[in-house]
């Protein structure tokens, strides 16, 4: 049992990192107005978040820059459109996905962009090139931070060899990531004292990047938060792809630093959250996504269901358990 | 941290209760077709599900009749009309709250009824008549749960004399119940702990009744069911008060014994809960409940916010904390 006095307290060092604009823009494909960009990087200022991710370094030799909103691209100037010279305490972050990012070329010096923080996002047959993103993020003076996504279908021996390589990197911090949002609170236990180990051998810090598919993405959150993960990502209303991911006003709610404030976030969701969700953009909890994270899979399955509008429960259960 | 095999492995002595009819009933005033109380039931054989909750013994001296569906009074004649004379693995249930049910007259000998078990439910501050109700029921040969209704704005000290006086009656199960949803996995392991302390001087079951108003309703159910609680409600597609309760289908889903099936309930939701949806009743988590849960507050201004249809939370977050 934890210690009481963690739930009075507050570790100093847990940072907070908004994600909506990069895991929500995945189901509204980026397109963000401006005033909505705007006004959540001024919410973040006042609510106290430390980090702002924009979006993605998306190369556009493979995605076409007109099907999409510019934040899966995040340009250093159109990041710079809306804050400026960042004369605030909230930092800027972008993630670059193995693969799917032109790093060498679209990554500029931090000293002549905006972006404080790179975050690498890999899975566990991508570890080496992860390495490179990092080493050359980390040159161009970046903090950089690397998510091994789909852990839960990770070996732990496999798990272990690859924090050991990124241990060995200049990464900052090593994040568990619950993508198909199925793993339990125990679970999380037991990773987060994985990751421990390595973080500890190494000097990395820990986040967590969690999903709602069972509607845990909160409780993994905290649990992790108990067991010294310091970086937690969340996003207003738990905007996010599929199930969505833990909701910024839970967690700020739950965060005892005084720093932190959950008023404007509420104040956001019922301006600018609600409005998004009124054109139709849809995310969230819902049966579909239960089914997926249950049975560890992937979760296109049940965005493509909710994408097709189709309430036949019973008829994806059957089809989903058919491909385990 | 919990050993893995819990996760693995099952422990038999788990009963899962359905509370759906009874705290669903709080937000549609027990209008449960017969239709769909039937399918309930046979859907409940199905699941696996231990306990069917048909609602409340109220008292037809103090409520109305006319202005409630008949489960808010559980008539014996009613239920055996649905379950004729329970021929299944499925045991009844009834509530009797503390001071709003004639118990002496309204409760019927167990040999006479299709109810197997009373569930008492007080306050911290009439645990004397949650007392005498329990020795009524037990005499009249029921299994008997007692609820103890708020526990998260209750002094530890006034808690475990609550507990010790219960203790010492016939009662056989005693209830977490975490009414205002503010309790967070830590302090249900904690209050597990407290309680265990008196379940095992008195040989006494434990229970656990969630609310979602944090989103931690199944998270707090399963930190519960690793800290010996054996007696967890939950109701489909989390129908109940206010932000509702722990889903049916989440925790069937986390149960390991092979004797609980999550598809009938997926079959059910589909087929029934989401027409009660598409009728205008409505629960679940949403921002006000968040509040009033972080507050530890009663979810009453949060249920008259919905009931009012406003979406001013902003507003509502000042009332709430002007309240507190």
């Amino acid at each position: 049992m934890k210690e009481i006095s963690n739930l009075m307290n507050y570790r100093s060092c847990v940072r907070v990192v908004d994600a909506t604009l990069r895991d929500g823009g995945l189901v509204n494909d980026f397109y963000f107005t401006d005033e909505f960009v705007t006004e959540l990087y001024r919410t973040n200022q006042k609510a106290g978040v430390d980090y702002m991710e924009f979006g993605y370094k998306a190369s556009r030799e493979m995605f076409d820059e007109s099907k999409f909103g510019k934040w899966k691209f995040c340009k250093d100037e159109d990041i710079r459109a809306i804050v400026g010279d960042n004369n605030s305490d909230v930092k800027i972050a972008v993630m670059a996905d193995v693969g799917r990012c032109d790093y060498k070329t679209d990554i500029l010096p931090r000293s002549e962009s905006p972006i404080d923080l790179i975050r690498v996002a890999t899975y566990l047959n991508t570890i080496p090139a992860a390495v490179d993103m990092i080493e050359d993020a980390k040159a161009k003076g970046y903090e950089v931070s690397c998510n091994i996504m789909a852990i839960s279908n990770a070996q732990e021996g496999d798990l272990k060899v690859a924090l050991d390589m990124l241990g060995q990197s200049s990464v900052d911090v090593l994040y568990i990531v619950d993508s198909f949002g199925s793993l339990y609170p125990e679970q999380i236990a037991r990773i987060a004292d994985t990751y421990q180990e390595f973080g500890a051998k190494y000097g990395k810090k820990l986040g967590i990047h969690a999903h709602n598919n069972q509607q845990l993405a909160f409780a993994n959150t905290i649990e992790a938060v108990g067991d010294g993960v310091d970086y937690l990502d969340a996003t207003y209303a738990a905007m996010g792809r599929g199930a969505g991911n833990c909701a910024m006003e839970l967690l700020l709610g739950f965060l005892r630093n005084p720093k932190y404030n959950v008023y404007p976030v509420i104040k956001f969701i019922e301006r600018y959250m609600r409005g998004l969700q009124a054109e139709g953009v849809v995310w969230g909890y819902d049966l579909q996504y239960l089914m997926t994270g249950l049975l560890n899979q992937h979760p296109r399955s049940a965005i493509q269901f909710t994408k097709e509008h189709r309430t036949d429960y019973t008829e994806f259960y059957k089809e989903v358990v058919a491909q385990d």
